[in-house]
């Protein structure tokens, strides 16, 4: 199969800069001397967690519980659930997953849950590895840093069920900071409370194997704490404008890590001289971020969401208005939630599709 | 199943809202002397499409070939795709839908494309439907209304491989102007140039059968044009805040239509006395409109998106602060690329689950 006989709108993977971002990353945790286990809730595909994990990461980490149900079953080890697992029927969902995959990791923020968590354990006779979940500002998830983490910490390590192996915070607030240096102070004054933690928590007498945390953005930041021992960052393997534009060490833009999806959408109505639309809307693109997507390198026309399936280009330039049929490629603007819209991706090397890789994860936030 | 048993997040659909609103179309449209033919895009469903049908519809419109492949092989008949189907390799599905799905119509805006799909016809021994698109404002798809659509539809009815049915005009512009006489303004003004063109098109000796278009916006509105044929309304069937806020005929809401699809989420964090973090995020709503999803029924907390998988319930009512594990309903602000990010429907009828129903066209935006 060709890249231009893939039919539109698909998503797409360019096989070169997706594999030097996977080598760069490596590259950069290794020399820091961090663990990764790089976030499978970007793709929600086992083909590209498989690649991660031959680049030498640890193993994922999952958003959800039915994201790691499927990356189990496609025989991914080393997953680390980052959302607290509450009702009862998902914590019997978890048991049946530790069973297969009994190295997983979970988060608690709550002593209840955490209760809970570990009375089921000990009636199926398993013991789960727990993180303890830490706010670090971004008003999400979290039990409070300082005493009432060191508190929950205490509670989870004498808790049969489970197995207390250190803590997770996750700065989200700090992922997109504009700027690296800007970037750099926020996230190092979001993750000093969790640092603290870290040595409160030892103090109690409590070994912190685990301290895990840090996005894309603040990849090259957050190494620099010494009480961090791993990296979550997801989108660094495919990246979008978004990450894009918040600047890195390197320069204005973040490029050590190269723009490697695209969605390809086809022109189907020329039908003025000052646009052109193409097949790819609301249902091709994630519309989260305030800015549209961008046409790969391809000059003279901007786009627009104009509905469910309909990509409006504005023609900026007439001499290059855009052919009926022609094939036009985007950079989304976010990855994860574009990616998370369709059910496989194809990676692609030039013009020769090299394989189909499913999203088996894709909608599995339950 | 019981309604609570559902594992969240997921999309519910309340059996008997949906059953009025499909009744309330239908005797609408009867009462008006219309067909309906209302948009699959919304629900890519086959189980909606065939209680659609059931109810008076005389087929559904989809907004792409995958969508109609996926209806017409679960049986449903009187596709109509909305979208120009332009590249070689889709001419080709299409003439393989139109083998199974024979009285499935298409849209065309160009000579060349329909020139093109008239080959493959004939090629195939098949004549295809064909309505002409015409641009009624939208700045989307569509052949300038007037001389040139009389061209275009000229040149399709000598085409050999199509058969010329009539016109769509869709004005998606319309559909959500807010106040019901300011949009009655708008969608007569938007909608004259179609029925002149349906006046030039029978002067040129060209019977026109059909004329389609219209929105849950105008469904009683659009009516009122004596050249309109059929409706292609999709979001009446489950409604959303985007249509209900539009404001109806009856008053400052849109009401005729009843709220029928919800997002059933968890609490699974509860770190603060502010707020408290429910399972969906942007991978269970869709963001295209700027105003949040809204809690059904449940005061005290107003939702905020947080990230792929986090809902930040601000708790305006401490007296109201959700307990973890709670479940609570949202309505979601758009319908269509909502459902869009699920495999399968839950319909409810008060504490039971009735039906599984696969969204199988979901993702099929190809």
């Amino acid at each position: 199969m060709k890249r231009d006989d893939i039919p539109t709108p698909a998503l797409l993977v360019d096989l070169d800069r997706f594999e030097r971002n996977l080598e760069r990353m490596a590259a950069h945790v290794r020399r820091a001397g961090k663990n990764l286990r790089p976030h499978a809730k970007t793709h929600r595909c086992p083909e590209i967690a498989r690649r991660q994990i031959a680049a030498g990461a640890l193993g994922v980490a999952c958003a959800k519980l039915g994201e790691a149900e499927v990356m189990a079953a496609a025989g991914i080890r080393g997953l680390l659930i980052t959302t607290e697992i509450v009702p009862a029927a998902k914590i019997e969902r978890l048991m049946r997953l530790v069973e297969i995959a009994p190295d997983t990791m979970i988060v608690v923020d709550h002593l209840a849950n955490a209760t809970e968590i570990s009375k089921a354990a000990v009636a199926q006779g398993r013991v789960v590895h727990t993180l303890v979940d830490i706010e670090v500002g971004g008003r999400r998830t979290g039990v409070a840093p300082g005493a009432p983490a060191v508190e929950l910490a205490r509670a989870v390590a004498r808790l049969p069920g489970l197995r207390f192996r250190g803590l997770q915070g996750y700065a989200g607030q700090c992922a997109h900071v504009m700027g690296w240096k800007e970037r750099r102070a926020a996230s190092h004054a979001a993750m000093a409370p969790l640092m603290e933690t870290r040595t409160m928590v030892e103090k109690a007498g409590l070994p912190v194997e685990i301290v895990a945390g840090g996005s894309t953005g603040t990849h090259d930041i957050d190494v620099e704490l010494p009480g961090l021992t791993e990296l979550q960052a997801g989108s660094y393997c495919v990246m979008d404008l978004d990450y894009r534009r918040i600047g890195g060490h390197e320069g204005q833009m973040l490029t050590r890590f190269e723009m490697a999806l695209t969605v390809v959408t086809t022109v189907v109505s020329v039908p003025a001289t000052d646009r052109a639309m193409v097949d790819g809307g609301l249902k091709a693109f994630s519309t989260d971020k305030p800015f549209p997507p961008e046409a790969v390198e391809r000059p003279g026309v901007e786009y627009g969401f104009a509905g469910d399936e309909h990509g409006r280009l504005t023609i900026v330039d007439r001499d290059r208005a855009p052919q009926l049929a022609e094939r036009i490629e985007f950079f989304p603007p976010h990855c994860d939630p574009t990616i998370n819209l369709y059910d496989r991706i194809y990676a692609v090397r030039g013009r020769e599709v090299e394989g189909v890789w499913e999203i088996a994860a894709r909608g599995r936030s339950d």
